[in-house]
Protein backbone atom coordinates (compact mmCIF):
# COMPACT_ATOMS: atom_id res chain seq x y z
CA UNK A 1 0.00 0.00 0.00
CA UNK A 2 1.19 3.37 -0.79
CA UNK A 3 0.54 6.44 0.67
CA UNK A 4 0.67 9.19 -1.76
CA UNK A 5 0.08 13.23 -2.36
CA UNK A 6 -1.78 14.81 -5.40
CA UNK A 7 -0.73 18.45 -5.96
CA UNK A 8 -3.57 19.49 -8.65
CA UNK A 9 -7.50 18.76 -8.35
CA UNK A 10 -8.27 18.43 -12.08
CA UNK A 11 -9.30 15.37 -14.31
CA UNK A 12 -6.65 13.95 -13.74
CA UNK A 13 -6.33 13.70 -10.11
CA UNK A 14 -10.09 12.81 -9.78
CA UNK A 15 -9.59 9.48 -12.23
CA UNK A 16 -6.00 8.60 -10.78
CA UNK A 17 -7.13 9.47 -7.10
CA UNK A 18 -10.29 6.81 -7.25
CA UNK A 19 -8.48 4.23 -8.83
CA UNK A 20 -5.48 4.16 -6.56
CA UNK A 21 -7.51 4.11 -3.50
CA UNK A 22 -9.62 1.77 -4.73
CA UNK A 23 -6.53 -0.50 -5.46
CA UNK A 24 -6.05 -0.01 -1.87
CA UNK A 25 -3.44 2.87 -1.62
CA UNK A 26 -3.80 5.52 0.65
CA UNK A 27 -4.45 9.41 -0.17
CA UNK A 28 -3.17 11.97 2.03
CA UNK A 29 -3.23 14.92 0.74
CA UNK A 30 -4.70 16.93 -2.20
CA UNK A 31 -3.11 20.51 -3.09
CA UNK A 32 -5.43 23.20 -5.28
CA UNK A 33 -4.06 26.63 -4.87
CA UNK A 34 -8.00 27.35 -4.66
CA UNK A 35 -8.91 25.08 -1.46
CA UNK A 36 -12.54 24.28 -2.50
CA UNK A 37 -11.28 22.54 -5.79
CA UNK A 38 -9.11 20.40 -3.56
CA UNK A 39 -12.11 19.61 -1.40
CA UNK A 40 -14.09 18.60 -4.02
CA UNK A 41 -11.86 15.55 -4.55
CA UNK A 42 -11.23 14.69 -0.91
CA UNK A 43 -14.84 14.93 0.19
CA UNK A 44 -15.15 11.54 -2.24
CA UNK A 45 -12.17 10.04 -0.54
CA UNK A 46 -11.62 7.96 2.26
CA UNK A 47 -9.52 10.26 4.33
CA UNK A 48 -7.29 12.59 2.25
CA UNK A 49 -6.82 16.05 3.67
CA UNK A 50 -7.48 19.42 1.50
CA UNK A 51 -4.38 21.96 1.65
CA UNK A 52 -3.39 24.91 -0.55
CA UNK A 53 0.44 25.32 0.69
CA UNK A 54 3.16 23.51 -1.01
CA UNK A 55 5.02 22.59 1.83
CA UNK A 56 4.60 19.34 2.65
CA UNK A 57 7.22 18.51 5.23
CA UNK A 58 4.72 17.05 7.48
CA UNK A 59 3.24 14.73 5.17
CA UNK A 60 3.69 11.04 5.58
CA UNK A 61 2.74 10.62 1.51
CA UNK A 62 5.78 8.55 -0.31
CA UNK A 63 5.10 10.00 -3.45
CA UNK A 64 3.63 13.03 -4.84
CA UNK A 65 1.86 13.39 -8.61
CA UNK A 66 1.70 16.78 -10.04
CA UNK A 67 -1.63 16.89 -11.92
CA UNK A 68 -1.70 20.53 -13.38
CA UNK A 69 -1.57 22.01 -16.63
CA UNK A 70 1.80 21.88 -18.66
CA UNK A 71 2.69 25.03 -18.27
CA UNK A 72 2.66 25.29 -14.64
CA UNK A 73 4.51 22.60 -13.83
CA UNK A 74 8.12 23.61 -13.21
CA UNK A 75 6.88 26.62 -11.97
CA UNK A 76 4.98 24.90 -9.13
CA UNK A 77 7.60 21.85 -9.01
CA UNK A 78 10.40 24.83 -8.07
CA UNK A 79 7.78 25.48 -5.23
CA UNK A 80 7.46 22.38 -3.55
CA UNK A 81 8.90 21.39 -0.22
CA UNK A 82 8.69 17.63 -0.05
CA UNK A 83 9.88 15.28 2.59
CA UNK A 84 13.23 13.20 2.83
CA UNK A 85 13.26 11.14 0.17
CA UNK A 86 9.56 11.25 -1.65
CA UNK A 87 9.29 10.98 -5.30
CA UNK A 88 7.98 13.23 -7.13
CA UNK A 89 5.91 12.28 -10.39
CA UNK A 90 4.38 14.57 -13.26
CA UNK A 91 1.47 13.28 -15.19
CA UNK A 92 2.19 15.04 -18.62
CA UNK A 93 2.35 13.66 -21.92
CA UNK A 94 4.64 16.92 -23.47
CA UNK A 95 7.40 17.79 -20.70
CA UNK A 96 10.35 16.26 -20.54
CA UNK A 97 11.64 14.25 -17.31
CA UNK A 98 13.76 16.35 -17.10
CA UNK A 99 11.51 19.08 -15.87
CA UNK A 100 11.70 18.08 -12.41
CA UNK A 101 15.24 18.02 -12.26
CA UNK A 102 15.98 19.62 -9.01
CA UNK A 103 14.31 16.40 -7.30
CA UNK A 104 16.58 12.91 -7.24
CA UNK A 105 13.96 10.79 -7.33
CA UNK A 106 11.87 12.18 -9.79
CA UNK A 107 9.19 10.31 -12.56
CA UNK A 108 6.83 10.87 -14.90
CA UNK A 109 3.44 8.89 -14.87
CA UNK A 110 1.24 9.59 -17.74
CA UNK A 111 -2.06 8.04 -18.50
CA UNK A 112 -2.54 7.93 -22.44
CA UNK A 113 -6.22 9.21 -22.01
CA UNK A 114 -7.88 11.96 -22.24
CA UNK A 115 -10.07 12.51 -18.74
CA UNK A 116 -13.47 14.44 -17.96
CA UNK A 117 -14.93 14.90 -14.98
CA UNK A 118 -18.46 13.83 -16.27
CA UNK A 119 -17.37 10.33 -17.76
CA UNK A 120 -16.12 7.50 -16.67
CA UNK A 121 -12.76 5.72 -17.76
CA UNK A 122 -11.74 2.27 -17.25
CA UNK A 123 -8.38 2.80 -16.08
CA UNK A 124 -7.64 -0.46 -15.84
CA UNK A 125 -7.59 -0.39 -20.12
CA UNK A 126 -5.54 3.36 -19.88
CA UNK A 127 -1.91 2.48 -20.90
CA UNK A 128 0.78 3.94 -18.28
CA UNK A 129 3.62 5.29 -19.91
CA UNK A 130 6.30 5.46 -17.16
CA UNK A 131 9.81 7.20 -17.05
CA UNK A 132 12.07 7.48 -13.75
CA UNK A 133 14.92 9.04 -12.87
CA UNK A 134 16.64 5.84 -10.91
CA UNK A 135 15.99 2.49 -10.42
CA UNK A 136 14.26 2.64 -6.85
CA UNK A 137 11.90 5.25 -7.97
CA UNK A 138 11.04 3.14 -11.67
CA UNK A 139 10.44 0.19 -9.77
CA UNK A 140 7.85 2.25 -7.15
CA UNK A 141 5.75 4.06 -9.93
CA UNK A 142 5.54 0.51 -12.01
CA UNK A 143 4.52 -1.57 -9.04
CA UNK A 144 2.27 1.48 -8.52
CA UNK A 145 0.62 1.72 -12.53
CA UNK A 146 0.59 -2.41 -12.51
CA UNK A 147 -2.16 -1.85 -9.37
CA UNK A 148 -4.39 -0.12 -10.74
CA UNK A 149 -3.59 -0.75 -15.24
CA UNK A 150 -3.14 -3.69 -16.85
CA UNK A 151 -1.04 -2.04 -19.57
CA UNK A 152 1.98 -0.49 -18.28
CA UNK A 153 5.31 0.53 -20.26
CA UNK A 154 8.71 2.08 -19.73
CA UNK A 155 8.79 5.19 -22.39
CA UNK A 156 11.56 7.63 -22.86
CA UNK A 157 11.09 11.56 -22.88
CA UNK A 158 11.69 11.26 -26.63
CA UNK A 159 9.37 8.06 -27.40
CA UNK A 160 6.46 10.04 -25.45
CA UNK A 161 7.16 12.95 -27.40
CA UNK A 162 6.26 10.75 -30.51
CA UNK A 163 3.26 9.36 -28.63
CA UNK A 164 1.89 13.00 -28.55
CA UNK A 165 2.38 13.51 -32.03
CA UNK A 166 1.12 10.16 -33.07
CA UNK A 167 -2.18 11.21 -30.62
CA UNK A 168 -2.13 14.37 -32.58
CA UNK A 169 -3.04 13.11 -35.63
CA UNK A 170 -5.30 10.13 -34.65
CA UNK A 171 -7.22 12.13 -31.90
CA UNK A 172 -7.05 15.62 -32.09
CA UNK A 173 -7.13 16.18 -35.82
CA UNK A 174 -9.66 13.26 -35.96
CA UNK A 175 -11.86 15.28 -34.03
CA UNK A 176 -11.29 18.34 -35.90
CA UNK A 177 -12.22 16.38 -39.51
CA UNK A 178 -15.60 15.38 -37.47
CA UNK A 179 -16.64 19.06 -37.16
CA UNK A 180 -15.04 19.99 -40.35
CA UNK A 181 -17.74 17.35 -41.58
CA UNK A 182 -21.06 18.77 -39.03
CA UNK A 183 -20.54 22.05 -40.25
CA UNK A 184 -20.39 21.04 -44.50
CA UNK A 185 -23.68 18.72 -43.78
CA UNK A 186 -25.34 21.29 -41.27
CA UNK A 187 -24.99 24.62 -43.31
CA UNK A 188 -27.03 22.68 -46.22
CA UNK A 189 -30.03 21.59 -43.47
CA UNK A 190 -29.08 18.34 -43.11
CA UNK A 191 -28.23 16.39 -39.79
CA UNK A 192 -24.55 15.79 -38.59
CA UNK A 193 -26.23 12.60 -36.68
CA UNK A 194 -26.91 11.12 -40.31
CA UNK A 195 -23.59 10.54 -40.32
CA UNK A 196 -22.79 8.83 -37.08
CA UNK A 197 -23.25 5.46 -37.48
CA UNK A 198 -20.97 5.12 -40.19
CA UNK A 199 -18.40 7.35 -38.35
CA UNK A 200 -18.52 4.42 -35.23
CA UNK A 201 -18.25 2.05 -37.44
CA UNK A 202 -15.29 3.15 -39.56
CA UNK A 203 -13.17 4.09 -35.69
CA UNK A 204 -14.88 0.09 -34.66
CA UNK A 205 -12.98 -1.26 -37.85
CA UNK A 206 -10.00 1.08 -38.09
CA UNK A 207 -9.28 -0.44 -34.49
CA UNK A 208 -9.85 -3.85 -34.91
CA UNK A 209 -7.17 -4.12 -37.31
CA UNK A 210 -3.36 -4.07 -36.78
CA UNK A 211 -3.01 -0.99 -39.57
CA UNK A 212 -5.68 1.41 -40.65
CA UNK A 213 -4.41 1.60 -44.31
CA UNK A 214 -5.61 -2.12 -44.65
CA UNK A 215 -9.20 -1.08 -44.00
CA UNK A 216 -9.20 2.82 -45.89
CA UNK A 217 -12.00 3.39 -48.14
CA UNK A 218 -13.18 6.18 -50.30
CA UNK A 219 -12.58 7.93 -53.60
CA UNK A 220 -8.86 8.77 -52.50
CA UNK A 221 -7.96 4.92 -52.39
CA UNK A 222 -10.19 4.36 -55.10
CA UNK A 223 -8.81 6.50 -57.48
CA UNK A 224 -12.03 8.30 -58.63
CA UNK A 225 -11.01 11.07 -59.62
CA UNK A 226 -14.37 12.15 -61.17
CA UNK A 227 -15.27 12.35 -57.64
CA UNK A 228 -12.51 13.78 -55.94
CA UNK A 229 -12.87 17.10 -58.59
CA UNK A 230 -16.70 17.39 -58.02
CA UNK A 231 -15.60 16.96 -54.07
CA UNK A 232 -12.84 19.80 -54.44
CA UNK A 233 -15.30 21.56 -56.85
CA UNK A 234 -17.96 21.79 -54.15
CA UNK A 235 -15.61 22.48 -51.30
CA UNK A 236 -15.06 26.26 -53.49
CA UNK A 237 -16.84 28.18 -50.71
CA UNK A 238 -14.58 26.30 -48.25
CA UNK A 239 -11.07 27.09 -49.27
CA UNK A 240 -8.99 26.03 -46.38
CA UNK A 241 -10.90 22.42 -45.97
CA UNK A 242 -10.38 22.70 -49.94
CA UNK A 243 -6.76 22.45 -49.03
CA UNK A 244 -7.01 20.00 -46.61
CA UNK A 245 -9.14 17.44 -49.32
CA UNK A 246 -6.23 17.79 -51.39
CA UNK A 247 -3.63 17.00 -49.44
CA UNK A 248 -5.50 14.08 -47.57
CA UNK A 249 -6.48 12.88 -50.79
CA UNK A 250 -2.54 12.92 -51.64
CA UNK A 251 -1.45 11.54 -48.70
CA UNK A 252 -3.72 8.61 -49.06
CA UNK A 253 -3.12 7.71 -52.60
CA UNK A 254 0.77 8.23 -51.34
CA UNK A 255 0.66 5.93 -49.08
CA UNK A 256 -1.08 3.04 -51.09
CA UNK A 257 1.59 3.49 -53.23
CA UNK A 258 4.00 2.25 -50.59
CA UNK B 1 -44.35 -8.56 -48.85
CA UNK B 2 -42.20 -7.11 -51.11
CA UNK B 3 -40.67 -9.15 -53.48
CA UNK B 4 -37.25 -8.18 -54.70
CA UNK B 5 -34.00 -8.89 -56.86
CA UNK B 6 -30.33 -7.84 -56.39
CA UNK B 7 -28.26 -6.97 -59.19
CA UNK B 8 -24.90 -7.73 -57.98
CA UNK B 9 -23.79 -10.25 -55.19
CA UNK B 10 -21.27 -8.39 -52.95
CA UNK B 11 -21.01 -6.67 -49.46
CA UNK B 12 -23.92 -4.42 -49.83
CA UNK B 13 -26.28 -7.42 -51.48
CA UNK B 14 -25.44 -9.78 -48.94
CA UNK B 15 -26.17 -7.32 -45.78
CA UNK B 16 -29.65 -5.88 -47.66
CA UNK B 17 -30.49 -9.14 -48.80
CA UNK B 18 -30.11 -10.45 -45.49
CA UNK B 19 -31.72 -8.18 -43.61
CA UNK B 20 -34.88 -7.45 -45.96
CA UNK B 21 -35.30 -11.10 -45.99
CA UNK B 22 -35.27 -11.07 -41.68
CA UNK B 23 -38.11 -8.82 -42.13
CA UNK B 24 -40.33 -10.95 -43.97
CA UNK B 25 -39.48 -10.05 -47.73
CA UNK B 26 -38.80 -12.56 -50.33
CA UNK B 27 -35.53 -12.13 -52.45
CA UNK B 28 -36.49 -14.14 -55.84
CA UNK B 29 -33.23 -13.81 -57.79
CA UNK B 30 -29.25 -12.51 -57.16
CA UNK B 31 -27.45 -11.23 -60.67
CA UNK B 32 -23.59 -11.63 -60.62
CA UNK B 33 -21.42 -12.00 -63.90
CA UNK B 34 -19.81 -14.93 -62.05
CA UNK B 35 -22.46 -16.90 -60.75
CA UNK B 36 -20.76 -18.77 -58.26
CA UNK B 37 -20.83 -15.27 -56.32
CA UNK B 38 -24.39 -14.82 -56.74
CA UNK B 39 -24.79 -18.54 -55.49
CA UNK B 40 -22.33 -17.78 -52.47
CA UNK B 41 -25.23 -15.28 -50.76
CA UNK B 42 -28.07 -17.37 -52.65
CA UNK B 43 -27.27 -20.15 -50.61
CA UNK B 44 -27.97 -18.39 -47.23
CA UNK B 45 -31.25 -17.34 -48.33
CA UNK B 46 -34.77 -18.58 -48.25
CA UNK B 47 -35.52 -19.42 -52.04
CA UNK B 48 -33.57 -17.15 -54.23
CA UNK B 49 -32.20 -17.83 -57.50
CA UNK B 50 -28.90 -17.20 -58.38
CA UNK B 51 -28.75 -15.58 -62.15
CA UNK B 52 -26.07 -14.42 -64.90
CA UNK B 53 -28.21 -12.78 -67.12
CA UNK B 54 -29.91 -9.32 -67.16
CA UNK B 55 -33.12 -10.11 -68.91
CA UNK B 56 -35.64 -10.42 -65.78
CA UNK B 57 -38.78 -10.40 -68.05
CA UNK B 58 -39.76 -13.68 -66.38
CA UNK B 59 -39.41 -12.26 -62.94
CA UNK B 60 -41.86 -12.11 -60.39
CA UNK B 61 -40.24 -8.76 -58.31
CA UNK B 62 -41.62 -5.70 -58.09
CA UNK B 63 -38.23 -4.02 -57.35
CA UNK B 64 -34.90 -3.96 -58.09
CA UNK B 65 -31.64 -2.81 -56.31
CA UNK B 66 -28.34 -2.83 -58.41
CA UNK B 67 -25.55 -3.28 -55.64
CA UNK B 68 -22.39 -2.99 -57.89
CA UNK B 69 -19.75 -0.23 -58.08
CA UNK B 70 -20.39 3.10 -59.16
CA UNK B 71 -18.38 3.00 -62.27
CA UNK B 72 -20.04 -0.09 -63.94
CA UNK B 73 -23.92 1.24 -62.43
CA UNK B 74 -25.00 3.49 -65.76
CA UNK B 75 -23.74 0.25 -68.30
CA UNK B 76 -25.61 -2.47 -66.09
CA UNK B 77 -29.49 -0.64 -65.97
CA UNK B 78 -29.01 -0.10 -69.57
CA UNK B 79 -28.30 -3.68 -69.99
CA UNK B 80 -31.31 -4.57 -68.11
CA UNK B 81 -34.91 -6.02 -68.77
CA UNK B 82 -37.19 -5.85 -66.54
CA UNK B 83 -40.89 -6.66 -65.94
CA UNK B 84 -43.15 -4.54 -66.69
CA UNK B 85 -43.94 -1.62 -63.92
CA UNK B 86 -41.03 -2.92 -61.55
CA UNK B 87 -39.14 -0.72 -59.51
CA UNK B 88 -35.14 -0.39 -59.97
CA UNK B 89 -32.76 1.10 -57.11
CA UNK B 90 -29.30 1.65 -57.19
CA UNK B 91 -27.68 1.81 -53.60
CA UNK B 92 -24.74 4.62 -54.25
CA UNK B 93 -23.89 7.40 -51.93
CA UNK B 94 -21.98 9.01 -55.12
CA UNK B 95 -24.55 8.17 -58.31
CA UNK B 96 -27.51 10.97 -59.45
CA UNK B 97 -30.75 9.51 -59.22
CA UNK B 98 -30.68 10.29 -63.42
CA UNK B 99 -28.29 7.65 -63.35
CA UNK B 100 -31.08 5.30 -64.26
CA UNK B 101 -32.92 7.81 -66.35
CA UNK B 102 -34.61 5.17 -68.65
CA UNK B 103 -36.31 3.69 -66.11
CA UNK B 104 -39.73 5.80 -65.48
CA UNK B 105 -40.05 3.91 -61.88
CA UNK B 106 -36.37 4.51 -60.49
CA UNK B 107 -34.93 5.08 -56.86
CA UNK B 108 -31.94 5.75 -54.99
CA UNK B 109 -31.76 3.56 -51.83
CA UNK B 110 -28.43 3.94 -50.54
CA UNK B 111 -27.34 2.75 -46.45
CA UNK B 112 -25.07 5.20 -45.39
CA UNK B 113 -22.84 2.49 -43.68
CA UNK B 114 -20.16 0.89 -45.12
CA UNK B 115 -20.16 -2.87 -44.77
CA UNK B 116 -17.88 -6.01 -45.44
CA UNK B 117 -19.03 -9.15 -45.36
CA UNK B 118 -17.34 -10.48 -42.02
CA UNK B 119 -18.67 -7.99 -40.02
CA UNK B 120 -22.06 -7.73 -38.71
CA UNK B 121 -23.81 -4.38 -38.98
CA UNK B 122 -27.07 -3.53 -37.25
CA UNK B 123 -29.36 -2.47 -40.31
CA UNK B 124 -32.00 -1.31 -37.99
CA UNK B 125 -29.53 1.50 -36.92
CA UNK B 126 -28.47 2.35 -40.54
CA UNK B 127 -29.57 5.39 -42.09
CA UNK B 128 -31.35 5.00 -45.23
CA UNK B 129 -30.86 7.81 -47.65
CA UNK B 130 -34.09 7.62 -50.17
CA UNK B 131 -35.01 9.59 -53.75
CA UNK B 132 -37.27 8.54 -56.00
CA UNK B 133 -38.87 9.41 -59.33
CA UNK B 134 -42.25 9.59 -58.69
CA UNK B 135 -44.69 9.30 -55.57
CA UNK B 136 -45.82 5.55 -56.47
CA UNK B 137 -42.19 4.32 -56.07
CA UNK B 138 -41.44 6.69 -53.23
CA UNK B 139 -44.06 5.48 -51.22
CA UNK B 140 -42.78 1.94 -51.93
CA UNK B 141 -39.10 2.57 -51.28
CA UNK B 142 -39.78 4.41 -48.07
CA UNK B 143 -41.87 1.38 -46.07
CA UNK B 144 -39.27 -0.98 -47.29
CA UNK B 145 -36.50 1.03 -45.99
CA UNK B 146 -38.47 1.64 -42.51
CA UNK B 147 -39.25 -2.13 -42.73
CA UNK B 148 -35.37 -2.94 -42.06
CA UNK B 149 -34.03 0.96 -40.41
CA UNK B 150 -35.16 3.45 -37.50
CA UNK B 151 -33.54 5.76 -39.47
CA UNK B 152 -35.07 7.16 -42.93
CA UNK B 153 -34.94 9.94 -44.69
CA UNK B 154 -35.60 11.43 -48.34
CA UNK B 155 -32.63 13.44 -49.44
CA UNK B 156 -32.25 14.80 -53.06
CA UNK B 157 -29.04 13.76 -55.29
CA UNK B 158 -27.62 17.15 -54.20
CA UNK B 159 -28.16 16.55 -50.31
CA UNK B 160 -26.62 12.89 -50.83
CA UNK B 161 -23.60 14.42 -52.68
CA UNK B 162 -22.97 17.15 -49.39
CA UNK B 163 -22.99 13.77 -47.06
CA UNK B 164 -20.73 12.18 -49.21
CA UNK B 165 -18.37 14.66 -48.62
CA UNK B 166 -18.83 14.82 -44.74
CA UNK B 167 -18.42 11.01 -44.58
CA UNK B 168 -15.47 11.71 -46.43
CA UNK B 169 -14.08 13.79 -43.79
CA UNK B 170 -15.48 12.31 -40.62
CA UNK B 171 -14.83 8.51 -41.63
CA UNK B 172 -11.87 8.41 -44.90
CA UNK B 173 -9.58 11.31 -43.52
CA UNK B 174 -10.16 9.94 -40.24
CA UNK B 175 -8.80 6.45 -41.10
CA UNK B 176 -6.21 7.94 -42.59
CA UNK B 177 -4.97 10.15 -39.87
CA UNK B 178 -4.90 7.16 -37.70
CA UNK B 179 -3.12 5.12 -40.18
CA UNK B 180 -0.40 8.34 -39.93
CA UNK B 181 -0.02 7.85 -36.44
CA UNK B 182 0.69 4.19 -36.73
CA UNK B 183 3.49 4.95 -39.24
CA UNK B 184 4.86 7.69 -37.33
CA UNK B 185 4.50 5.26 -33.84
CA UNK B 186 5.96 2.61 -35.01
CA UNK B 187 9.04 3.85 -37.09
CA UNK B 188 10.34 4.49 -33.39
CA UNK B 189 9.65 0.79 -32.42
CA UNK B 190 6.54 2.07 -30.61
CA UNK B 191 3.29 0.09 -30.43
CA UNK B 192 -0.16 1.28 -32.61
CA UNK B 193 -2.15 -0.48 -29.86
CA UNK B 194 -0.63 2.07 -27.00
CA UNK B 195 -2.89 4.71 -28.80
CA UNK B 196 -5.99 2.88 -29.37
CA UNK B 197 -7.93 3.65 -25.80
CA UNK B 198 -7.47 7.48 -26.40
CA UNK B 199 -8.14 7.21 -29.92
CA UNK B 200 -11.49 4.70 -28.81
CA UNK B 201 -12.30 7.77 -26.31
CA UNK B 202 -12.38 10.62 -28.48
CA UNK B 203 -14.98 9.50 -31.35
CA UNK B 204 -17.14 8.13 -28.21
CA UNK B 205 -16.67 11.68 -26.71
CA UNK B 206 -17.38 13.14 -30.29
CA UNK B 207 -19.93 11.01 -31.12
CA UNK B 208 -21.79 11.77 -27.22
CA UNK B 209 -22.03 15.40 -28.25
CA UNK B 210 -24.12 17.82 -31.26
CA UNK B 211 -20.77 19.34 -31.98
CA UNK B 212 -17.34 17.69 -31.82
CA UNK B 213 -16.08 20.84 -31.96
CA UNK B 214 -17.06 21.29 -28.33
CA UNK B 215 -15.00 18.66 -27.27
CA UNK B 216 -11.57 19.46 -28.94
CA UNK B 217 -8.50 18.96 -27.44
CA UNK B 218 -4.94 19.10 -28.15
CA UNK B 219 -1.74 21.94 -29.05
CA UNK B 220 -4.01 23.47 -31.54
CA UNK B 221 -7.11 24.56 -29.18
CA UNK B 222 -4.89 25.17 -26.61
CA UNK B 223 -2.87 27.75 -28.42
CA UNK B 224 0.07 25.68 -27.24
CA UNK B 225 2.66 27.32 -29.85
CA UNK B 226 5.43 25.73 -28.42
CA UNK B 227 4.31 22.11 -28.71
CA UNK B 228 3.42 22.89 -32.40
CA UNK B 229 6.68 23.82 -33.02
CA UNK B 230 8.06 21.12 -31.59
CA UNK B 231 5.76 18.62 -33.52
CA UNK B 232 6.44 20.10 -36.58
CA UNK B 233 10.29 19.94 -36.68
CA UNK B 234 9.71 16.55 -35.30
CA UNK B 235 7.76 15.92 -39.09
CA UNK B 236 10.74 16.94 -41.05
CA UNK B 237 11.25 13.49 -42.15
CA UNK B 238 7.58 13.40 -42.91
CA UNK B 239 6.97 16.34 -45.14
CA UNK B 240 3.56 15.69 -46.69
CA UNK B 241 2.88 14.96 -43.11
CA UNK B 242 4.04 17.83 -41.71
CA UNK B 243 2.12 20.37 -44.48
CA UNK B 244 -0.99 18.24 -42.96
CA UNK B 245 -0.25 19.27 -39.24
CA UNK B 246 0.29 22.51 -40.23
CA UNK B 247 -2.76 22.77 -42.24
CA UNK B 248 -4.89 20.70 -39.74
CA UNK B 249 -3.44 23.05 -37.14
CA UNK B 250 -4.93 26.43 -38.56
CA UNK B 251 -8.05 24.59 -39.48
CA UNK B 252 -8.55 23.91 -35.54
CA UNK B 253 -7.48 27.52 -34.48
CA UNK B 254 -9.77 29.11 -37.47
CA UNK B 255 -12.69 27.16 -35.94
CA UNK B 256 -12.38 28.19 -33.16
CA UNK B 257 -12.30 31.54 -33.76
CA UNK B 258 -15.69 31.67 -35.24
Amino acid sequence: MAKLSFIGAGNVAWHLAQALEDAGHSIRQVYSRDIRHAKELTRNLYDAQAVNTLDFTASDADIFFITIPDDAVERIADSCILPEGAILCHTSGTLPLSTLRPFPDRGVFYPLQTFSKSRHVDVQKVPFCLEASNDRTEEYIVALAQSISKTVYLVSSDERKILHVGAVFACNFSNHLMAVARNIVEREGLEFSLLKPLIEETFTKALAVDNPATVQTGPAIRGDEQTIANHVRYLKDYPLQQRIYRLLTESIQDMSKG
